[in-house]
Formats: C-alpha cells, structure tokens, sequence
C-alpha cells in the first residue's frame, strides 16, 4: 500500500494513525501542500479531487477520503476495532468523527483560508476565521464527550474519535485557540502514551520540515 | 422515530431519504434554520451541535450527523443496502458522500455564508463564493462517477451516494450553478423517479414555504 499524503495534513494523519494502530505497512508518496503539489498532473491521475490522502492498494485500486479509507481499514483488518459492535455506540463515533470532518476541518483548511485571502480579508481576520470555528466546534465536541466514559474519547481503547481529535488538536494550537476542554485533554494525554499516536505525528515522518 | 430537522436542510433531507428507501414510519420535529430556532435551549438539549438533522430513537436515543445517522439506519435495517457488499466498493461510495459532505456542504452552507457576510463581503461576492465552491466540487464529483455504472452514482440501485448528491444539486442550482455534468444529471433524473425520492424532497415536507 502507498499512502499519499502529506506531513502536515491532518486528514492523512488521521489515515496514518488507523494505520499504525492496525499494524500495517505501508509506503508514503509526498505531495507539499503549501507547494500545490497536490494539483500536478500525476497526482491528479491518481486523486482527481487534488487532496490528500489517498490509499493506492496492491491491485492498484485507489482510495481516498481519510475517513472512507479509515473504514475500509477497518472492515479489512478488524482487530484492534476503530469502531463500538453496537449500532448506537457506532453511530456515536461516527457523528463525533463527522463534527470535526465536516464541521471544523473543512471550514479551517488551507483551501477555505487561501480564498478568504483572496476576497480581501486581512491576514488577522483569517487567523481569527480559523480560532472561531475550531473553538465553535471543539466546544460541542467537548459536550459530546461528556456521555461517554475515559480514557479515550468512547471507551478504553482509541478508535476513529480519537484519530479525529488529535490531528484536530494541533491545528487548534496553530492558531492559538485556548484549549480549555477537560476531556479532550483527557483523550488527548492518553493518545499520547500509544506508540501508534507517536509514530503517525507530522514531525516524525521523513517530509517533515 | 422523530426526526429533527428543516425543509431546506440537505442534511436532513438525506436522512429522509434514506428512511423513506428502508421503508420507516417516523415523526418529524422542525426548526427553522433562518430563524435560528436549531439554537433554542429545548433544541440544545436534544442535540448539544445546535445543527439538523437529529434523529431521536424509540428509546430516546439521539443520533447526530446525517452520514452517521444514515449508515445507523443501513445497519439496523440492511434491506434494501445504502452500501455495496465489497469492502473497496463501500469505500468508494463513502469517498463520494463525503466529497459532498465534506468538501462542498460546509463550505457552503448557513453558517459559512452569514460568518463571510459578518466579516464584510458583499451579496455578489457571498453568492460567488457558494457557487465556485459549488462548481469545483461537484465537477471533482463527476470525475469519481465516470468509472462507475449507471443508471445511479453507483449501479442499478440508489444509496449513500444518491442520498448526498441530489440535494447538493438543490443547492447548486439555488445558487445559479451551471449543471453541465452529464453523469451527475443522469443519477439526477434516476432518483426523480424513485418515489423515496420524491417522498423527501423539500417542497413536499410540512413545514415547507
């Protein structure tokens, strides 16, 4: 498997945790974002949407979406799970995963900041756009924590909450946004003691500046 | 089953959608988005994200995020499926709902819309925004269609895909969104004629205006 993907992104962070956490080896193909690598001709023929990741397996079947490709980990390599047995649990994960996926990250990427630059905005009320969202939607994260029990975000193993959180987390601090959330520092501090969480941080794969 | 949620939002419609597919009676609460009624404090209490759709269970369990709610539904009731069987295929339809979920809905929806009105653009550029966003998007789309079969996104049955992108098309042309996407337009007029289609579109919900 290649996984493409890029030091800083958080998305293929969230890829290369599920990753590590199931304990498969894979290849890294690189593409700079801030650069624009992701829009070059070979990279569009392997991802024509021009994000990353994507998972290019060993049939040569392309995949991407980090949290399609999370799942499709998890259905092929069931052991550790990433995801609860119950339906209900399932969906509870799941929901928490798509509040960061849809309702923080894609509103605070590079995509969205770079066209707020080019409407006119100055570059403190980008930062500002930025800080709002992440800390408009950790808070609800944080409330949708409050239900489940420690230490990780829905029980006492990491699963596909978790790989969302803690990529999430650094972009919050990039901006400088106060995290002020018991229990997602909680979750935070207990990913930090799995070795699957270290390996799979931006500075320690071999793109990393 | 009460399912919260507003004519106009294209989250909950594909909630709606994916009910009226598996066939399920259910009861409908609604919360007017341009009223700010989703952020009342007996909404608040359902669902803490202050967003729609929730869908609230025979035994007062609350579901949140559309695409979590929506594979909920798959799971419990399998018949018919949202999702092909092969572990590749469901990537591959989850890739596109949340190319859609992801990638477009959010960048363009209530929130994105009236936070770029508060930081002082115009009405042409705030609908400019909508529609380039729009417009990349669903042309990424179209691209992820032209391997598959027809007549919908992903073979001869409706599904996950379907549900996210008709009423992404709503939206599109809401904002004047040249559809000039062959495959798109094609899955577009194989869903008209599904009556769980019809059934959910937002002109024939109660609380329409």
């Amino acid at each position: 498997m290649i996984l493409h993907g890029y030091f800083r992104s958080t998305a293929a962070w969230r890829v290369r945790i599920a990753l590590a956490l199931k304990g498969l080896a894979y290849e890294q193909a690189f593409h700079h974002l801030r650069r624009g690598e992701q829009r070059a001709a070979d990279y569009l023929a392997v991802n024509p949407q021009g994000l990353v990741p994507a998972l290019v397996l060993g049939d040569g079947a392309v995949l991407t979406q980090s949290l399609a490709i999370v799942e499709y980990l998890d259905e092929t390599h069931p052991s550790p799970p990433l995801l609860p047995a119950d339906p209900v649990g399932r969906a509870r994960v799941r929901a928490f995963a798509l509040a960061i996926a849809c309702d923080i990250h894609p509103v605070q990427n590079l995509i969205v900041l770079d066209h707020l630059r080019r409407v006119g905005l100055d570059e403190d009320a980008v930062q500002a756009w930025a800080r709002e969202v992440i800390d408009r939607g950790l808070s609800a994260c944080e409330r949708l924590l409050e239900a489940s029990d420690g230490p990780f975000a829905f029980g006492d193993a990491p699963g596909l909450a978790d790989l969302c959180l803690v990529p999430q987390l650094a972009n919050a601090r990039r901006f400088g946004v106060d995290l002020r959330w018991p229990r997602i520092a909680a979750v935070e501090a207990a990913c930090a003691e799995v070795p699957a969480f270290v390996a799979a941080r931006p500075e320690n794969q071999p793109d990393a500046e």
